[in-house]
């Protein structure tokens, strides 16, 4: 167990929405949306189930999240995922200018940091690797399984 | 009129859809799918009425394309837009492997192709300036009269 409120604490939960996803065919990725402490949105990677490209987590994370807050913007919240956002959330995490973004496992071929200018709104603070060991291997899993 | 199935033709579309968003006071941005020669998608920038930044008229071009074909790609079609793409839109178009992205006017700040580093999919073609003057004196016209 995590300390209560911690980013390993929300990380963790952001987990059991990968392995939701794993379990639904889909590639393990999750999000949590935290404001004040409070979780406000708990999304997984739905692209399959939805046929839909653009329904990775993060971006259902930041529809849901505007949608109970009743304002498009995120500002005063942060966004736990369990895979380093593409270059597509990235862009979306900008438009909501989100206070803070917390990743586990690094996307070495997606991911939004390979672009060498910066994609997040500039306020936006980051912090990676939280719980990385655990996303990464369900990520491997995920994949090890499909090939075989 | 432009010929039928011309891209100038596709455009046009796309702008009446643009002006229909100016008028329910979204940033005019329209978009229209194309795939053989057949429209399967219209949509426009949504963000104020749905409250999500992530509701622009590409996002939702490709989620109701993608829903009309059944399948998560659109090799074969082609996406008319009336403004450049930003970053989390052509990230998204990257994921879809469309196979061409037509756009009118140029985004100065957001743009896509700020960005050095290729966004899209090798794949994708890219036509930009069709019907630029009228995209773009549609959006100049729209920031006008917010400020006054």
């Amino acid at each position: 167990m995590y300390p209560l409120f911690s980013d390993e604490y929300y990380m963790q939960l952001a987990l059991y929405e990968a392995e939701a996803a794993a379990e639904a065919g889909e590639i393990p990725v999750g999000a949590v949306v935290v404001c004040q402490r409070k979780i406000i949105a708990k999304t997984r990677n739905q692209t399959e189930q939805l046929t839909d490209v653009t329904a990775h987590a993060e971006i259902l994370a930041i529809t849901a999240a505007a949608s109970y807050l009743g304002g498009k913007y995120l500002r005063d919240c942060t966004l736990y995922v369990t895979l380093e956002p593409c270059v597509m959330c990235a862009g979306a995490l900008y438009w909501s200018q989100i206070g803070k973004v917390v990743y586990g496992a690094s996307d070495e071929k997606r991911g939004f940091s390979l672009v060498k200018q910066p994609l997040l709104h500039p306020k936006t603070l980051v912090r990676r690797g939280v719980l990385e060991e655990e996303n990464t291997q369900l990520l491997k899993n995920f994949f090890l399984k499909l090939r075989t």
